[in-house]
């Protein structure tokens, strides 16, 4: 096993550095996110970085990279305070992945990439038609990150869409049965197996730690 | 597809909701916590709310519930700086599960749940030897999430131990091949298999949208 120490670290080409870093953190939430501006002029861009927050109230999170990067997302969910939350599954994986790239601020990426854009009730952000289990939130606040510039932005779930028949008896949803993905890095989607269920874990004090 | 809105999900039985919630967000990245406290007893627990912030500098968050809930791990890293975010491999996800029970303050969860707490040169907090994927990191900033009472931890990467065989050519980590887990809701864990990379995605605009 090999020590790798930050100084070393920094003196590694940039990109191979973001590939590395990107991926220490582990497995991620592959997700798209739709928005539309004032004019109702829908975007759509890939997230990787959402975050249970809390169930009650139901509280989740994302990191927005830094304005330069990636400003058409934060200004729409700033003037709208709606925005949704879709997975991804490998039917459109590819189409997911290309709203990474940068498209001028008046390019709709649901045409671009092709997927299509869903409303639902008065809930102004669209989401993803293809997309099996999504999400409505509505904007609390927009957390600066002040060591690099980023964001947590923080929304209440308001509105769920999904199949019903993937929540199990105790709540729980069985998200692989849709197919959702998970991503690894700045490019990389996983399909999932799952292996276990725990249960909530109680103390057992082993007999060597006595 | 069901639309299920939030006034609804309150109606819902408490751990049915956090069951859903949970899921909700789609995959996390399990792991493990490693710290000390000012006396150099040992704790560790499971996280499954690690976030990316970013590559340079080094920058990786996590959530931590409120106090009252989990103390522990937030006031060993208020009281040293220092902690380790280690990967769960099949090998000994029940392990790492178990560290999720609320262990009295005075208990060693490495003894409790049979891990090995690993000690590398000046760095405080103990790893876990059984990982093959791990970072120790330096608190920068516990910012208060007062929407319900949580933290996101954000530290610096400052030491790295895995196998550098995981590394590809382009600084990808190829942490499925370490057997690295992901997680969904409180107690599932899933093994992964990778579909694709996709690389940069550069504006393509297509017919349809012209």
């Amino acid at each position: 096993m090999q020590h790798i120490s930050i100084d070393t670290i920094k003196t590694w080409e940039r990109f191979y550095r973001a590939n590395f870093i990107n991926c220490l953190s582990g497995f991620k939430s592959a997700s798209l996110i739709g928005t539309v501006n004032e004019d109702g002029q829908p975007n759509l861009a890939v997230f990787s970085s959402i975050v249970h927050l809390g169930s009650d109230p139901a509280l989740i999170g994302f990191i927005n990279r830094p304005l330069a990067a990636a400003p058409h997302t934060l200004s729409n969910i700033k003037a709208t305070g709606a925005y949704t939350i879709n997975h991804i599954h490998p039917s459109f994986v590819n189409k997911a992945h290309q709203s990474s790239a940068k498209y001028p601020v008046e390019i709709n990426e649901f045409e671009a990439v092709s997927l299509e854009a869903q409303y639902i009730n008065s809930i102004k952000a669209p989401f993803v038609k293809e997309s099996f289990i999504k999400y409505a939130l509505e904007l609390s606040e927009i957390v600066p990150i002040k060591q690099n510039n980023t964001f947590l932005v923080i929304g209440y779930v308001t509105d769920i869409l999904m199949d019903a028949s993937l929540i199990e008896e105790d709540g729980f949803i069985a998200i692989e049965n849709a197919g959702t993905m998970t991503c690894v890095g700045v490019d990389a989607y996983y399909k999932t197996e799952r292996t276990a269920r725990f249960g909530y874990a109680k103390p057992i004090v082993n007999k060597e730690s006595k």
